[in-house]
């Protein structure tokens, strides 16, 4: 078996790039490392060292204000000195490759790169670029590459369930949406098999579910749905996707209008799901479209606590690849 | 009577959005935290660590690199753990509304947001958002919205007059432009009718009037001008407006060089005001429309002091609201 | 004799404007300040407290990420407070001039400006006018303007040359390509002649050499060359230029393949100099087009080792200007 290439030869995370083939344990283990960090949160003093002195250089290649801050916060409060750098805008159109721009900021002794692009692969690629040259000890983190992983999105929802239903190998959790398009649904489904969850929903119309979605599971068992009300029926979990804008003007939905009657998740659908259901969205969220404000807002979202958990996720990460 | 929003229940400040309602006592307060800050930025080593591990969050919804650097470094010296958002370009652009943004913000557990908006009363709704939904513990600071207010740019001028003139209840100042636009004039107005200014003059052409600008003092005496000249006769202290470039073109105004034969503050205009009168000017000048340069570099300009008391005022701000 | 401008009245350094007129003996200061920065990239954590509480501002008047970061990390690795300002984006678009810029940061008790300008002179411009104000304390570090200098780029140089090849006078430099255009090549020739390189080449088309280049050098001895294989014939040093983008449309060149073909760094041709000669390029490359690729990421390539000393070298820098 070949090893896991974000993982060292003592098997232990030395990049997070997706959340494909990590085992329990080391997502357990992601989890525990967040537990306290969560609660650092609440204290007067928010900041830790362990990563003193480290050099932590965010490089968005697509821009994403949102994401970028949230690792950005996580590094500052680990005590990271922090360098953001848009590439798009930058020395991409003085001609320079990426491998040419990683090296350079890479020969100025960084000590990890969060990676944002919008091509599937990229974090992949720079990471074995400095392993092929000598230079591993340097950590990446993908904060998402095109339609192939987010996977610090994926752990902060796994974090999200753990926190509010303890354990998972009990779940039925439906993933609602546009899953076609979707890099957060890719992570999520993998998280959500390695961690036991016995059954896995996919809700969506046939044009935004990608063909061949019931293998994506691998040996996870993972049931198909188009009807939303059939769906929803008793799961504990509801994990709405981002109906992105640029889909809605396309051939693949009649309108958003005809897409929140079927696949919005309204209160009257909720009351299909388990009663103590949790509802999550990856964020940022279109009212009215994908998701009911009274849902958003209401009793059984967990959409805010997960941002929190989200840094804290994000602080673990971090703190294993690099701490002091 | 109610209670003043950006007051706590033991009347401490808890955010600051307006200096309207502000009592002198606070005012002062203010003044006196800020004294040492004044004085740190002569040390050797400017930082001190009333904000440390604190999370503050610049919001800038209209941009403005000026302001933005007040008080990111005013933050830093306090050591607190800056973020900078350009909201205009971001997810704002998503779709997501100014309070999901907010939401989002505030659960990666900010402890202050400085907001600027180009909506006049932005500030106040993200403060009473907060409050409805229990988390007011989080701070406000109004770094400008719309032509509502500008109370730091308000706090700055009135600590400038308060080191030049010791005593307000002696002075006679003029604030002289396009009070029309300005939220600057605004929290200007407010600050001195609370700290006691006898006699506030304001100067400039009909149309940059807001009709009903006499009775915008409240309780204090506001005299108005066309006349530039007998508005300044003996004056202490002559508070010069911006004139916003996009009015120059405007029917409001004749033209820029007319502006400044009329309304421009010259040397000989000046010799009209006390000789130990003060000049002050918000920034960025417009050199030969609204100020002549031998007046800006002159002897009477305060001007850069202004800007230099302009970050203590905001230390002084922030570790008031949120310091350890 | 005039006092070089840069030196304060004990002949220390107060600004980094330019190599010219720089001693041997204060660039031997830079380099032995430089050098245990260098290894401090190597340690757990890279940084130290000596700028702790200084304010440097990243002025930015011509966008440059690269260059930016590259001041960024090393400010930050010496304790400052950094504020990074894309003036091109900003006031300068209110009309505000920048002297009125420079002031206002001034007085926001600035220790350091960093400036970065399409203009030659700028930076000098900057430094003269605070001296006349009384606030030279405020130190001026040039990070390239227009066609004048590039300061830190040709100390780094110089750098890597000490670090692979000890004795400056015994060596023999090429700097190849566009000098017509480039700020690099100047500070990098006046750099080399103080320090006693006994022989300098300048290798490129007549449409990319200065007129007069041959003067350029002043006292030292400057030979030029336009057939790329006799320049380069027993040299220890390559420099390469980067050939601007802007220039490759223009009428200077025939096109990239034909400047590639003559004036490009291929192994065939490298192999005219010394064995153990080292190549050297500023960044971005242009591969295949000023340089092959299999001389950038060859053997002789101390490319990327350069941007890792640059880091050194700038933290020298600021450490001797302004360290506590």
């Amino acid at each position: 078996m070949t090893r896991n290439p974000q993982l060292n030869k003592h098997g232990e995370l030395q990049h997070l790039i997706t959340l494909e083939g990590l085992s329990r344990e080391i997502l357990a283990a992601i989890f525990d490392t967040a537990e306290p960090f969560a609660e650092v949160a609440e204290r007067e003093i928010k900041k830790v060292p362990l990563l003193r002195g480290k050099s932590v250089f965010n490089l968005f290649f697509e821009n994403s204000t949102r994401t970028r801050t949230t690792f950005e916060i996580a590094a500052k409060r680990l005590s990271a000195d922090v360098i953001n750098l848009n590439i798009s805008t930058s020395s991409a159109s003085k001609g320079e490759s990426l491998l040419d721009t990683v090296d350079n900021l890479a020969a100025m002794q960084a000590d990890m790169f969060v990676v944002r692009h919008a091509s599937s692969g990229a974090p992949y690629l720079i990471a074995q670029h400095l392993a092929a040259t000598g230079r591993d000890h340097i950590h990446i983190v993908n904060a998402g590459d095109g339609r192939h992983a987010h996977p610090t999105q994926g752990l902060l929802d796994m974090y999200t369930i753990r926190h509010y239903k303890k354990d998972f190998t009990r779940l039925t959790v439906a993933v609602v949406g546009d899953l076609l398009h979707s890099r957060v649904a890719r992570s999520q489904i993998h998280a959500l098999q390695a961690l036991g969850v016995p059954e896995v929903r996919v809700i969506g119309p046939r044009t935004l579910l990608p063909t061949g979605v019931v293998e994506m599971g691998g040996r996870g068992s993972l049931r198909v749905f188009h009807d939303m009300r059939e769906g929803l029926k008793g799961v504990d979990v509801v994990m709405m996707l981002r109906l992105q804008n640029e889909r809605m003007a396309g051939a693949l939905l009649p309108s958003p209008q005809e897409y929140f009657k079927y696949y919005g998740l309204t209160p009257e659908k909720l009351a299909l799901a388990k009663p103590d259901a949790i509802v999550m969205h990856p964020g940022p969220m279109n009212r009215g479209i994908e998701i009911d404000s009274a849902v958003a807002d209401g009793a059984h979202s967990v959409i805010l606590p997960q941002v929190t958990f989200g840094i804290a996720v994000r602080m673990a990460v971090m703190s294993m690849l690099a701490g002091n």
